[in-house]
């Protein structure tokens, strides 16, 4: 399966040894984005994968590019436009201390200021079996509003499968209200097959609202199904996050028309906080390509949104080999 | 409030990555103290500090006013004198291995050499709402001493507020016995205000004793109240640390004339074993500054001790706003 | 003298070891600006400095204040505003392949997005003997524009010195032709007192004419001459880089209503390619500052200048001490 | 006790800060090797110590031997051969990450190459009371085994002690079966006087069985004691690793004609995950060279393996001060 | 034009900052050989470039080809065997200290121990419109050069462009001697359609005398077309160095059938003394690709070979751009 | 020849890539000191050496015998007093910006305050056929004096060879006038054999005086020869620098009984401007030790301490080979 991600490249710097901005003169430079992130792993995984965005025709949007490639991502669809990436700077975390992530400039990024006429969908398409589309994409510009809109209509109209993130952050949306908001989801959902989100999303964006007249174990799993229905979804998706004392675990959970599965919670272990959400999604992409049952699906991609934290960086760099170690061997914790 | 600190500026030497002295050409400098410490958070609180204290008329003196600078303490008060600084090399510790500190001389420094004639004290404490002193000026040299006691002496005079800080380590007072340093604290206590100590510090260095008749919870509280109502102190506060198993916990305690308040214990989770201290005095001084309520200041400084063990380097770094944020949101571990 | 410089802040992202951008995954972050530069070397010579600008409200722009600071410049007239500060990344060249700069979005900067009423001249000029602003200004944006002209106006009726830079880059100014830039300029001249160019300023951009009846060694110096005064102008000062060979000097000029002045040529051994003319802007402002004969400024700019080649950074932090062994010893490269 | 080691030095090559080989381009070199692991921690106990090996005559062969001197080696025994030592890559795991060592060719080493006739046995058994030789010289190649029989022979006709370590890894061995490795140990063993291993040797690679009649606790030690007679050996010592929950323990065993004594489990805590073995096995030759008690020697070097994983790299630096300090006083973690 | 290159991947791990190898515990990795060096340059020209070779299948071999991709260059037909890289280090000199490299083991590595029947030729060559072969593939194993052999031989009989490179080093065949690395390139040449090599290569490895009746100016020129003739080639090409007191430069020469072209020479100014060699071949073969006149030809391909001596790293990672920038602007040191 | 160095060694602490103490929070950690150059450089050329000096009992002093050992310096007759190793930070010059060293106390090193009767010198010297002892020691304190007095008038009773370096500094001996260090001097100097020095020592400290009725050329070498018959000396060595134009060399002159020679000059290319100086002695050590021709000396030595230039670091690292190769080779500037 040929797999495309929209998306933008963002430019990740960090402090070394988990050092505050102020205490350091070198940070790390990273090239990241949802995109990059999931087809990074699918390519580790062993798919084809290719990136569709903009970058600067200038020699940082040449080092984005080789980045990109390195990642095992193809750069052919690559185009340029503008002269800025956006950036964050990630101060990470420690015990108590919580990652502080510090976002420049994005919606003037050379993404941010491409629109539909920016691309040629239709060659895209053509080479494409599933789009990825990321919902930040409707929250920065109107020009990546336009792009997402006419590039999930395009891939659905030509029968390609559409994958679809939530990815909703009120912060990034304080210029416009939910109900703006709202109506941009709503208007993307009908083409998308595969959906990825919360129950926040769908109750808080969304206004639906959970049947408490079902027991409360069930409301959730309702509320999903009744969503899907509604916009015919083969896949709804997402994470969820549990304490228990000190520790904190990861579960995902998938959904299709009928049945609702979720992965025994798995302990995370920090090296990065930011990733696991998009680790979780290349695992059930991965799944959905090679049709695996839904059950070993969200236990391997559970297991990769874990190891996802495990790794410096947005982007996880699992290999199968890799996830199914913790999967099978989870105590041998020296390979040689 | 315009808050001085006098005390030393050291040189701290730190290997990169836990390693330890002899694994690496590498270290990282920076420069530290109490004094340093306690006013470079105070400035990140918001409050106008300045250091006063002397240093090399060289390139290394120099180097350490601008780092000065840069934690956000003014430097006007830092005089020159000798071409020394202390230093000491901090390997950092990791699980069970402890972060082991080796000093390099630090009684030929310039501050070591400069007494009570070498600064103006007139014109600084004109300038000055409250001054802290070190207990380790104490400790030092004859001329370290000597500048104290005028200090503490002429702020007193001055009306101004004397903050003290035991700071004992029987390690750095090998020449001098006990009892030489218990009378050079009883010549100090009688200008101060505010003290920072222990239980050991009292019963060990200035030989009062516990009231056994009481029940044991309360005997510290009665001999804390009696250390004070001999000093006319304002306040008198410290730190605590507690196992469980194998966790450590912080909590601070803070005693006006007539109360003893301490903080809920928070769990340790060290990047750097080296610094809570400093970070719970700044607290504190906050507190004061700002006339807050004991418990408000008592469970703000503890906090902001925690995250001092979390930050690497001595100094701490934290602002208001990362302090609150453990505060009222302990589980939100990334920010974006 | 108190010394101002109203500018914007850069980040500098720079390559380590002469690598490429995409031969590295480290950077050296450092702050910087023709204000930075200029103050900050002001700084190191003994003045009082401050720079006046806007910097995003968060994390980054508190590590810009700090570096600041530990630069030798005043912080306080420092304000918030935005969310973006522009960065530059620069692949440091070596032998014949260049330096390579490359711009990040400027446009949409905190300074970028301050007008006039984003600061408080009145209070800022009461406190300042000389205000310097770059003419980058007139390049930005509108509002970088009508903050300058504001400042520079009421900083002349304060009765203020004011030092203005051409800097004067075509590739800044695509959007606007020559023409709107030479009103630019004309329109902030008549409230100039010292200026910073070059000969190509004055004929291209202004639009002036050289007189061809003179001989041509004098053409430049009766240009400069009736430029300033038509603007009335106390300095006119720029730098001259001449090659021979494989060889590379720099000479520095200054013009005052009576003397054309010129240094002795030096030359230019670079370890970074950028700051030279920052380093002898400063030279020649020490020089005004303290009211030294033409001739004693322009050499020590122009040694100044030189060093700041040899310095990494576009920020020369030269002492007097620096530049003097360079004109008095210049073959003592060893100094213990 | 003079001691000698005989075996092979290997390259480390170590991305810094848990990254994974392609997310860096800087890696930490150092040599090591069971040989230099446990040499260099008895040259940190106090005890004189010689490597006996082969390197490249290149500069990596010398740098190799500056490394070896500087961990308190001594390197006059160490002859070259061949232009070719082993390597391999450590990614250090972190959480359920495991540590992923990859090895580059060993068998085509200085060491793998040399045969008996490469060293003046005779010579340096002069000057050795205990000579060390690693399991791995059985698996590397025909000439590291035949060297490894002849030393040991020879060694024992001198009356020198003789320490074997197992070291028997499958993964090293696939080119001969189980069987004729099965041969080459039983071939070593008679020659031994102390020898490191586990059940597993003794039960999968010799084919032994257990007493299966005796109350399981005891299954063990029988079958050590059998072992140990069978071969007329001193010592027979290990380590055992035990979880529970999340944690992990490290227990070492040590066993003697009479007596089988075992430690108090340690709670491992890993910087490093390699190399509690040689720590171990280091702390259990301090004790035999010094004839303490069996408990003491087992606590010791228990403690010792335990501080190995707090120590990057795979040698074991540790000082006897050190390993004291965490039986002694094992909650204060910040020495100064 | 696709081209793809038939060689060895190898490790590269130099040392910071001018040190020798004993001076440091950090290294940097790079992947290179002569086929990744003209394909990474041709790839930033923007051609269509593809590796032919083989590396281990584990987690280096995984990390070189990501290299191989970030360098611009298809890793498709890069196919597994064995497990090494060959590897050396680089201490770079300084001065009058010349770079000193050290070889480990290239005989043994993935590469090495392939032979013909280790790559599927004829898909590739499908693939393929010049296949560039180098010379060491004739000096390393029996393996490499039975591949080498048979891929000219496949590639000449299905009209593909055949480029060599002699690259011969006497100290790659100690082994064999001279005769008999004649053999094997007498073998190759009669499928070669262009050819890098020196004078020194026809006249000491291949034995052909030049004709000293002519004048010395002209007799390199008929030797080079007497060789030509011999083996019907369409283009010989390589480089020459000259000193000039302490300055040293660089000149490209390319021959055809009919012309013997040879550019100005070029001062070298090394940051790096490996790689100005591959920088012309990959300038050469973009002119041939693209059918300039050859003196076009060779003055790109020089200016790209000097500009190679100013990029750490062996890789030239030039564009069009870099290289037309300093032949037509040569003074302009720094752009922004 | 067993050679043995008494000296202090020191803490070099460097910023990195030509940074400025102010620029960096990084610094490479090395151990230097006359003594440790001159007898590390003679281990590289293949000699027995050893260092006698103290450090003191803690874990810099361990990091210090461990970086001496790696040198190739035997550590055995390094004792420990005191707690402190003197320091210097050394800001690498480049071009017209001077190498700027800044000392940190050296007066209360474990060295400096350690006197004769700290060392057993008799069983020092029993082992040693030549003492290295360096004129710092008549600079630093009473017991560095007394000691230095020690060890050559034993020596010398002992029939060992005595070396001495005048290595005068006025900077490190402002507290005594010229006449006191005179006196120090003329009092060691009946026990010396070779000597290292300057003209200016021999005028300037001894007072000596130029027989100016000599030709120019003569008048040195009169004065040398007329200072060695009095002190009884076999050799007197030194080096001289001359400049021609940006050009800077190297020469070195060396005197016995019967004859002056002098080396060709070398060209100095400076990575580090510090350390000729021991390398040139270290070069005219191995001639003695081996019985040189004088020229041959010489000239070995002179292209020693050029190549020292080209190491980072004051440790002369090279070996014969090294020193050969650019001797015989100098064009050659790679080596693979």
């Amino acid at each position: 399966m040929r797999i495309v991600a929209f998306g933008e490249i963002m430019m990740r710097l960090t402090p070394p040894e988990y050092l505050m901005l102020e205490q350091t003169k070198e940070l790390r430079l990273d090239f990241t984005g949802t995109g990059v992130n999931i087809l990074s792993n699918l390519a580790h995984f062993g798919c084809q994968t290719s990136l569709l965005t903009n970058l600067p025709d200038n020699r940082l949007g040449e080092a984005a590019k080789a980045s990109v490639r390195q990642l095992g991502i193809q750069d052919h669809w690559i185009g340029t436009a503008g002269d800025h990436i956006g950036s964050y700077f990630a101060e990470m975390g420690f015990g108590p201390r919580p990652t502080q992530v510090t976002y420049q400039n994005r919606r003037n990024s050379s993404f941010g200021i491409s629109n539909a006429a920016s691309y040629d969908f239709d060659a895209i398409l053509a080479e494409t079996d599933l789009i990825h589309i990321c919902g930040i994409s409707l929250s920065l510009t109107e020009e990546t509003r336009s792009a997402a809109f006419a590039l999930a209509e395009k891939a659905h109209d030509f029968g390609k499968k559409v994958c679809f993130d939530f990815n909703f952050r009120p912060s990034l949306n304080e210029e416009h209200g939910v109900s703006f908001m709202k109506e941009q989801y709503e208007k993307i959902l009908p083409y998308c097959d595969l959906v990825f989100g919360s129950q926040r999303d769908l109750t808080d964006l969304l206004g639906m609202k959970l049947d408490e007249t079902l027991e409360s174990s069930k409301q959730f799993e309702e509320l999903v199904h009744r969503f899907m229905t509604n916009y015919q979804l083969e896949y709804f998706a997402g994470t969820l996050r549990q304490g228990d004392g000190d520790k904190q675990y990861l579960t995902g959970f998938l959904v299709d028309s009928d049945h609702y599965v979720q992965a025994a919670p798995r302990e995370i272990i920090n090296l990065d906080r930011i990733g696991a959400g998009d680790g979780y999604a290349a695992g059930v992409l991965l799944g959905y390509s090679e049709a695996w049952p839904l059950i070993e699906t969200v236990e391997f991609a559970t297991a990769n949104g874990v190891l996802a934290h495990t790794i410096q960086g947005d982007v996880p760099l699992t290999t199968r080999k890799q996830v199914r170690h913790i999967m099978e061997q989870p105590t041998v914790d020296l390979i040689r």
